[in-house]
C-alpha cells in the first residue's frame, strides 16, 4: 500500500439549496441557488490515517455558505461564488477551489413585489475555481429546450453497409442546449452577460435554416461570442431530441409533417467548442466540469 | 381459483408522445401531448386464459392516437381526448374508456412563426373517461411553483407533547400546485377555460394573506369557481415547500428574513375538493385520477 | 363564495425518512422508511378563515414519527404504521387517517452485523388507514423488474384498419410489477406474508407460459392469493416494458432472438384486481392509493 | 466569425439500449447495455457550413451497434466496446472514438434458465477511447448503496467561526460509491476484474473502522488496486449521506443512536485518486468521464 500515489484530493460540501431575498424595498429581489463546494489542499493524511487536524468540515463549509450570503448579500451567481472563493483562499491547508452554483429563475406576479412563479424553462449555471492566486469564471445554461418545426435539413452525409436513413430536405429539429462558456478575466457584469447569450443564442437557432445540428451548434456559439466580448471560449452540447415523422401510409392516411413521435433514448450527441483565436482554451479552468 | 372474483380490467397504451404541427399558415400551432389510453370492458378471458380475441392491442390503440390525429387535427388536449373516445366507444367488448393527456407549453421565438423554447413553467392535464354514453371531462395543471417572500403566517396551531414548532407572522410560503377539475357539460372552450383559471389561482396565492396554507387553497380554489362556471368542482393538492429562516445566531449573525434553506423532504402536503353546492362531487369521474 | 362545498379535508407531512436501528445485538436490524401521514377531520375554518386552532401542524407529525419509532421500535412498516394510527385516532378534531410507508431493502454485508448494501430490487410499500374506528392495513411491491427471454407469445387479437401489429410465438416479456393488497383482518404476520407474496409471484411469472401479459397478471395474483390466506384482494398493474427485436435485415444480417432495443415509452400498461369471491373490494380501503 | 477556433468536436448516439441474448444454452445469458458513442475527426466543415459529407450520421452509429452485437456476441461490456472501437477506428475522418456502456443486473430466478429479476443494486460502467492507434478501457461501478450503523467517528477537525458541528465517536456512516479505474493493458478477464472490486471495496467498507469517509475512500480504493493487478488508477468519489441522529431531547425521549433522519442535501461530497507509483495517471484515459 506504500507505494500508491494518491492524488485529485477534494472535499465540500454539495448541492446547499440556499435562497436569498433582498427585502430592501418592497420589491423583492429573489436569488435562488443550489450551491456546491470543494476544497483541494494538503489532507492527505485524513485519507491515510483518518487524521482531520486539516479538514474543514463539510458542516462548516455549508455553514459558510449561508453566512457569507448574510455577510455579503448575492448580487449574482458568479458574484457570490467569488466571495467564497475569497473566503476559503485565505484558510490554512486550501491551495485551491471549486465552487458551481445552479441558479433557477422566478417570473413576478403582477399582483405585488413579493410573488413570484418559477419559470422552468432552463437552469443558469456558474462556476469559480482558483488555484492558487489564479480565478477561473465559467458561466453556462442548461436544460435550454428549443424546437424548429421547419427549416432543418439532413443529407449528403456517407452511407456505408449499416446505414439506413433516409435523407430529408424538411423535419423538425429540436434539443436541449448545455453551454458553457469562460470569461477571460473577473470585471464583467455577469446578468447582463448571461442575458446576452441567452438572446444570441436563442435567436442563432431560430434564424439558423439548418443543414446539421453541427450548423446550429456553431451558429449558437458564434454569436454568443459576437455577443459578449468577455468569453474567450464556449462549449456547447447538444442532444438531438429526435421528432419522428409516423409512418401512417400503412394505415391508409398520408402524413405531411403533421404528426410527429417524440422520442426519448436513443438520442445523437453534438458537441464542439469555439474560442476566440487569441484565448486558448485552459484544461485547467475547465477541470471538473462536465461540459 | 376458480372462487376467485376479476374486476378493473384494463389495458392501453401508456405515455404516447404526439407532436401535432399545424401548418395551415407559416405561424406553425404546435400542440405536444404525452396520451395515454386505457380500455375497459369484456376481457376476462385474456386474464383466464390468454385468450386475446377480444384484446385491442396496446400497438393498435398506439396507432390510432397517430392516426386520429392526422384525421381529427388537435384543437386542445381536451377535444383530442374526445376524438380518442368516440373512436373507441364504438369498438367492440369496450364498455369504458379513460384518456389521459400531459400538455408541455412552448413559447414563440420572435424571428419567425415555426421556432418555439419549451416553458418548462406548469404541466396542463386533461382526462376524459366514458362509462357506457356518459363522459366525463377533467382538467388540470401541476408543477405550477409558485412562492411569496412575505404575507404568510403560521400560528394558533394546537400544542402537545410533540410539538416544537415556534410560530410565525413572516415565513416565506411556497408549493407546487397540483389543481384538476371536473367540467359540467362538454360545451366548453377548454383553452380559454385552462388560461382563466390560471391566471385565477396565480391571482388568488399572490393577493392572499395567508394565515395557513389551507386558507391560500381554499382561495385558489374559490377564485377558480368564480372564474369558470363550466366547472363543477376542483381538487388541489400542495406541498408545503418549506423555506426554513437559517439561525445564523450560533454564527454571530443575525438573518431578517433574508437568508433561507430550501428543503426537500419531509414536506408539508395540504388538500382539499371544493365544488359549486348544486353539483356534487362524482366519484366515477375521478376514478384513476391521482388528484 | 359562501355556496360552494368543501370535502376531502387532509393536510400531513409527507415523505418523513426514517432510518430505525435495532441495537439490542450486535447483529443490528435496519428498518429504513419513508413515511406519510394525512389526517382528516374538522378543519374547515382553517381553510375557509386561516384559524388553525384545529390543525396538527405537519412539523409536529413530523416529530410524532421519530417520537412514536422511539417509544415503541419498528417491528414492521405495517406495525409502525398502526401505532401511528392509534396514537392519531386518540388525538381530537381527527376523524380519519391515513399513512403510507414505502420500506427499502438492505442485504448484510457477511464482515460484521453492522454493515449493509441496499438492494435497489423492489421497494415494499404499506398503507393504514382509519375511519373512526374502523382500520384497513393494505401492503404492496413496487418496481420488481422481472423479465422473460423466451416462454412469451401474443397473438389471435382483433386486427382493424389501424392495426399493423406482427403476431409473435416468441417474444421478450419484460415489466415491472407494481402489486397492492388489502388484508382482511388486523392479525397477520406482515413480514412472513410479503415474503411469500414476493415468492409467489415471482415463480409465476416465471413458470407461466405466456400468452399475454394479461395472463401473466392473473396468475402472479392467484398465486398470491393462494400463498397468503389473510389476503382479501389485490390489484397488480403491470407496464408492458417492450423489447423489439431489431430488424437487421436491411443490414444484411439475421436476428434468430439475440439482439433486442429495450424501448421506453410508450409502453402497454394492464391491470387487474383479483378478490376471494367472500370479500368483495372495499372502495374506502384503497382512496388516495394509486393502485 | 473567421478567428474563431473550433476545437472537441464530436458526435455520436447516446443510450443506445441494447439486450443481448446468448440463447446457444437453454441458460440463457443476458447483457443489458446502455450504449453511447462518440466520434472524433475531421468534421469542420459539418460546423462551418453544414456539409455532411465526412459526419457518420448517428442513425448509422445506432444501427452499427446493433448490427455489431449480433456479429460479435457481447462477451462483456468492456469486450463489446473494444468491438466498436475496432470498427469505428476503421472508418475515413474519423481520429479518436469514446464509447461508454452502462450494464444492468439480473438474477436469475430458479424455475428456468430464462427469468430474470433486475437487481437495482449498482450500475456497472465501462469506457473505450483511441487516440489513433492508442486504446484506454476504463471500467467502474456507480450507485452501489453502503450503510454501516456503527463503526464510524468523526472528531478532530479545526473549528472556526462558522464551525458548529459536534464532534462524535459513533455514527452511521453512509454513501453511494461511484469508482472508476483504469486497466493498465487489454489483457484482462473483465467480468472477474470488476467481481473482484466489488468485493474488496465492501468488504474495505465495512471492516474499516472509519475515522472519517476519507479514510473510507482510501481504504476501499487501495483494496481494489491489492486486488486486481491490471488496475493502473482508481479514482473514488462518494457523498457522505447525512444520517442525523433526531434531537429527542425536547420530547422528553431520549435517542441512544436508534433514530435517524436521513437527508437528501446538502450531503458531503469527497473524492480521490489513488495509482500504482509506476503508472501515472493519464489525463487523455479521462477525458469526458464525469469521474
Amino acid at each position: 500500500m506504500a507505494d500508491y500515489t494518491l492524488s485529485d484530493l477534494q472535499h465540500g460540501k454539495a448541492e446547499v439549496r440556499l435562497v436569498n431575498v433582498d427585502r430592501s424595498t418592497d420589491t423583492h429581489v429573489l436569488h435562488d441557488l443550489n450551491v456546491t463546494t470543494q476544497l483541494r489542499g494538503d489532507f492527505a493524511t485524513a485519507y491515510t490515517e483518518g487524521d482531520n487536524s486539516h479538514v474543514h468540515a463539510t458542516d462548516t463549509q455549508k455553514n459558510s455558505v449561508y453566512a457569507l450570503a448574510r455577510e455579503h448579500g448575492v448580487r449574482s451567481p458568479e458574484a457570490f461564488l467569488l466571495v467564497l472563493a475569497e473566503h476559503w483562499r485565505a484558510q490554512p491547508w486550501v491551495t485551491g477551489t471549486w465552487f458551481a452554483a445552479e441558479s433557477y429563475r422566478w417570473e413576478r406576479l403582477p399582483a405585488n413585489g413579493h410573488s413570484f412563479v418559477r419559470s422552468g424553462q432552463e437552469t443558469r449555471t456558474a462556476w469559480v475555481q482558483t488555484y492558487g492566486d489564479e480565478t477561473f469564471v465559467l458561466a453556462g445554461l442548461t436544460d435550454l429546450v428549443v424546437l424548429k418545426s421547419t427549416g432543418s435539413e439532413f443529407h449528403g452525409f456517407p452511407r456505408d453497409r449499416f446505414t439506413t436513413l433516409a435523407e430529408t430536405h424538411d423535419r423538425i429539429l429540436a434539443t436541449s442546449v448545455t453551454a458553457t462558456w469562460r470569461y477571460a478575466g473577473l470585471d464583467v457584469d455577469h446578468d447582463a452577460a448571461y442575458a446576452a447569450v441567452h438572446a444570441a443564442m436563442t435567436g442563432a437557432f431560430a434564424t439558423t435554416h439548418s443543414l446539421a445540428l453541427q450548423q446550429t451548434i456553431h451558429a449558437m456559439a458564434t454569436a454568443a461570442l459576437d455577443a459578449v466580448p468577455e468569453i474567450a471560449e464556449i462549449k456547447v452540447a447538444c442532444p438531438n431530441k429526435h421528432h419522428f415523422l409516423v409512418d401512417l401510409e400503412p394505415l391508409g392516411l398520408d402524413n405531411p409533417g403533421e404528426v410527429f413521435f417524440a422520442a426519448d433514448r436513443p438520442y445523437g450527441l453534438i458537441s464542439a467548442t469555439v474560442g476566440r483565436g487569441d484565448a486558448p482554451v485552459d484544461p485547467r479552468a475547465w477541470a471538473g466540469i462536465g461540459a
